[in-house]
């Protein structure tokens, strides 16, 4: 084994998920030696902070990837199918965010709280970040699973605004102040439609409403986030035949996903084991005490790491299930901060005895 | 039988459902003789408009019963539960909005499409009228469950604001108001909560959020709204045994009840059976065309009157289970719209030959 600190390269450093890897690069333990930070060239020749040093923005090419240990992406689908293979032929292990190859028997799927042990099984040279709604509560079932053995989720959504990037963003931001110089909009059937004139990328108003779309349109009218979270689930949990019935509905909040989820066990499940379980388990905060009005809420989750469950409940006409609320912050576990830790593990690959 | 026009009282008739109450007994066919506004001390006197006439409001009190026929109470639990006996002992049959009787095995609970038949069966004179939640599901659950037999539900809400009634209404439009004027809140934790200083009836700041949090604590962590859903729903459909497992989410939108529900029945459902079922079914609509955008928001259903489904699948790994999106106005047929059907049903009492 080498003993230096590997070169690390972040594709797509600009954009929101980018931006948000930067602040965690700055926040962790620092693994690496050089960070390389690669965009559009329409970027390039930005200088951009990272771990307090500047940085030059370089424009995706190949040779950029030459001397790099690790190379995260957070673009786009069809930027990371076409370049991930380039970096990984140039030596780099490709850390994707995207949702090109989370489905590839070749790629592993990685939660690193759940599979850390997947990381070296990467024939091609890359790994795979799940997606964000997934990522909102696999590390909590995961912890479950291992104890009592999952055998069915029904999982329903309350996806941010920013789970469609800045223009999300800035859509509800446009929208709420619609909505708030009108003082009676609400009331009335079609009224915010009227008053919203800019859908940005939702297929409906999002201020004063929720709407039960996120992704695009596959077969049997299901969206793509609704099956990405059953497949997602399933490959990260090692288990191809889990039940997995999910519904995703885009909700006013900025950032963070919030679920609900129904998970059924092998066995009884008491509500009591399963509070201790999940308040013991890495990457999990429990905050459920309704007596003390104690659950989490995205308003009080975002900008954190950990998986937040609260409302644990037995299910009362099924003691093998469980019934719960979970938050997370889709900018950090649910993209950059989880990539972080894929990328941290391949690290320890360079540094370790 | 007798054959004139029954005489109507409106109990809580300058509330929230009280105001929706007034509207719909303007818009609906007339099959009433003289209507009575009742409130509180503190309302009598005032002169509202109900058919386009002007009727003012009396205070409480037994003799204002004498000669109704029919008693609507759109009032808390506390004054339901005092007064609507009164009501009946005077000869009035009382339709009760409140919790107070929902559960009294002596009081049928009763959403006219789904189980009219249960109106005459009232050994105290008194007649309830569903939780809000409940309702935004039930009349679609029910024309389901007489072709497929349901077995299982898993209800997940989106509660609008006006569900805690006009305060809950103000606080979000406040609240809106609040984030919409600083243009950065929602990014990072505890922001929203810092400038939102007035949380009304909820325990926690709504605008940019979602909580998962309505009505007060029962046992083993569940709300009483939660419990609401499964008691309900079982003894709405005649199914003291359906497994009903529910967690309830109050969402930043004004008016309207918003759901998820994965229902698994006795046999398989295709989802294109459960669609045209659906369409054909009285009270209800089908909004289900992802490819065009159509599914129901709670935006464009506020105001309605039907129970609108959308997101209509057969869940992918169990083909007995449907994935739906339900929405219904909660302030119409979850409170006054049903409460006047109910009431309607007992009128025909008093004309039919």
């Amino acid at each position: 084994m080498s003993n230096r600190l590997p070169t690390l390269a972040v594709v797509g450093a600009t954009g929101a998920v980018g931006s948000v890897m930067r602040d965690i690069l700055t926040e962790r333990p620092n693994v690496w030696g050089e960070i390389r930070l690669i965009a559009s060239p329409r970027s390039a020749g930005k200088v951009l902070s990272v771990r307090g040093e500047d940085v030059t923005v370089q424009a995706l090419a190949p040779e950029v990837f030459d001397g790099v240990d690790v190379a995260m992406f957070d673009v786009p689908d069809e930027v990371s199918k076409e370049w991930a293979p380039v970096a990984a032929a140039r030596g780099a292990v490709a850390v994707d965010n995207s949702g090109a190859f989370r489905l590839d028997p070749d790629v592993p799927l990685v939660v690193p709280e759940v599979n850390a042990d997947q990381v070296g099984n990467r024939p091609r040279g890359i790994i795979a970040n799940p997606n964000c709604t997934t990522l909102s509560m696999i590390v909590a079932i995961g912890a479950l699973h291992r104890a009592y053995g999952v055998k069915d989720l029904v999982v329903s959504s309350y996806q941010a605004a920013s789970g469609s990037g800045q223009e999300g963003i800035d859509t509800l931001r446009d929208q709420t102040a619609t909505v708030a110089a009108e003082r009676n909009l609400g009331n009335e059937a079609g009224d915010v439609r009227a008053a919203v004139d800019e859908l940005g990328p939702f297929p409906a108003p999002l201020a004063y409403n929720v709407v039960p779309w996120a992704g695009s349109l596959k077969d049997d009218g299901y969206s793509s986030e609704e099956l990405k979270v059953r497949n997602e689930s399933r490959k990260i949990l090692g288990l191809p035949d889990l039940r997995v019935a999910a519904t995703c509905v885009r909700v006013p909040v900025i950032t963070t996903h919030a679920l609900t989820v129904h998970a059924t066990f092998d066995s009884e499940v008491p509500a009591e084991d399963a509070r201790k379980l999940l308040a013991n388990a890495e990457g999990v905060e429990v905050l459920d005490d309704p007596a003390k009005g104690e659950f989490p809420t995205p308003a009080d989750v975002v900008g954190t790491d950990p998986t937040w469950v609260g409302r644990i409940r037995q299910s009362i006409d099924d003691p093998t299930s469980l019934d719960l609320f979970l938050c997370g912050d889709n900018l950090r576990k649910g993209a950059a901060l989880n990539t972080a830790q894929i990328a941290e593990v391949v690290a320890r690959e360079f540094t370790q005895d």
